[in-house]
């Protein structure tokens, strides 16, 4: 399976060096968290133990605010959850709202789950009423931004707790949004599962980092199956501490907010219309989007561009001021494509 | 689950601080492959390219000898190949040649196997003629240092492919026993799963880095619920560098030989007995096993013990000569007990 983001296939297709290009093809934050005095030697070399691990918990528990009932697990990457989720559970209907992330799809379709996929909340709750079923909800939604309130998405899961069904929420982008999170307001009656990463707000996607909040039982089973050595030293050291920086993190949501406002309105006063965001990516709309898609492509700048929606591009952020200014430079000489 | 090679346990229990103890509880290279100036900020910020991904697993196939015919997938380790593995076999019997390192019994056991544990190899020859199923072989075993020749595990191999039943050979501690190692000798036809770990070797175990070498259809399983992201930035750079250095590998090669030579005749000449051992850990036995663990644990030098085998402690190379005479003068002090 091929995922966005791989800087590889930009210069694959159109050249330069990896110095070269600006890289908005993710939603990663560009400014990482600094590690770099961090890390002893015994991060590298020993497995991490078992008191480390339970601190590197315990942060993230504070951090997302995860109530005590609920059971919480960390990964190497929300991806490989998203992969084994679908094996914890009977075989049966999914619904999903999208278009989104594509893996939720890919993992429960490899795990032998009917799969629909509703464009609206309104229509997700429709189509729980002819085939009751799980729900997987990204909030808010990649690429598009989209953004469901806690106490509708509640209401959902309420519901699906009287069908017997599970409510996985993927909270990848939430960290500048907290309000959004379901998590503060659950308990262990709900069948909920939140998927958080660490990775792209802290800015380092490479760490591999992730994880799962939900009921006791839920989480047994996908701990059984990572054990408990799936995460790097590195991870379980950096992890820790930046989950427990409240003032890196309150100044970085005030800072990622301010850049993608930079951002937004370079973009429209390009003329390219924004369908939605997050402090860490906007989806735009032109029905050039392919031509524009290739045009920045040519002069170094790899945006994301999805097939099932050929007429949007996403923009992350550029990782300095400088970045912008070529950003807006560049669009203004192309713009309008002819 | 509660792993063996957790100095927190140690401290826990004899108080002390990290940087007090002489922790030999481990089959870990004391001597870490030369890391510190292998990575960059990519590394860390960035989703591990498809490209250098591809390296990685070119770097491991030369580096383990792995044939082209047969698939190679890297993972966070071996531990957490160890436990999905299970679930890609239909349920059935499995023999494991013990006693060995205990994880591999726990998956089978956990994904609804019947396990039968042989102690010898003609033990566990006899036991597949009357109840055929899959094998788990350690090569060399851990903790006791057996070693199997390739041409026997071969003609298992033959059996078991007549039989329609896996191989799972787990050569955790054979870089520096190479001889030892079934890669080379397979072909697509052979149902054998080879573990390969990278930490232990390259003195890295908080990197998470391990493969499994097998035919496609077994890989791609894992591939699929593994997913393509769990190894972390930085495993793929230091993985890469270090497997492709092959004079690095020589020399440590000769060099761990020479020092489990010393520790052995420290062990030796204190009137333990070697039961076994590789050129990472050896296995000794005393009647006082337990009573010695602990008085080396009050003199904070950390050994491992066997509910298993309570006569029997499994001692790793000191990461130093004064670590080794520390380790020689505390036995002198301590044999024969009271």
């Amino acid at each position: 399976m091929r995922h966005g983001g791989d800087l590889g296939e930009a210069i694959e297709a159109f050249g330069g060096k990896t110095e070269e290009w600006l890289d908005l093809s993710t939603g990663i934050n560009p400014h990482a968290y600094p590690y770099d005095a961090l890390l002893t030697a015994e991060d590298w070399a020993r497995l991490p133990s078992a008191s480390r691990q339970t601190d590197l918990l315990q942060a993230a528990r504070t951090a997302y605010a995860v109530p005590k009932p609920l059971s919480l697990v960390a990964a190497p990457g929300t991806q490989v959850l998203i992969s084994l989720l679908p094996d914890c559970l009977p075989a049966g209907h999914v619904h999903i709202l999208g278009p989104t992330y594509a893996s939720h799809a890919h993992a429960w379709t490899r795990a032998g789950h009917d799969l629909t996929e509703a464009n609206t909340f309104e229509g997700l709750l429709q189509g729980l009423k002819t085939s009751p079923g799980h729900v997987v909800l990204v909030n808010p939604n990649n690429p598009d931004g989209r953004k469901f309130k806690p106490a509708a998405v509640l209401a959902l899961a309420q519901h699906l707790r009287t069908t017997g069904h599970v409510l996985i929420i993927d909270e990848a982008f939430s960290d500048c949004l907290p309000e959004l999170s379901l998590l503060p307001h659950l308990t262990r009656e709900h069948n909920v599962l939140v998927l958080r990463s660490f990775g792209k707000f802290y800015g380092l996607a490479g760490l591999r980092l992730g994880f799962l909040a939900g009921p006791a039982n839920f989480c047994g089973a996908l701990v059984m199956k990572l054990d408990s050595w799936a995460i790097s030293g590195p991870a379980v050291a950096i992890g820790t501490k930046a989950l427990s920086d409240t003032s890196w993190r309150q100044a970085m949501q005030v800072q990622l907010s301010k850049e993608m406002d930079s951002l937004m309105s370079v973009l429209s006063s390009n003329g390219l219309d924004i369908i939605g965001h997050t402090p860490l990516f906007v989806l735009t709309e032109t029905a050039n989007a392919t031509a524009l898609h290739q045009a920045l492509a040519r002069q170094r700048i790899w945006t994301r561009r999805f097939d099932h929606s050929p007429t949007r591009l996403r923009f992350g952020l550029p990782n300095s001021m400088d970045g912008l200014l070529r950003l807006a430079r560049t669009l203004a000489g192309l713009l309008p494509l002819p």
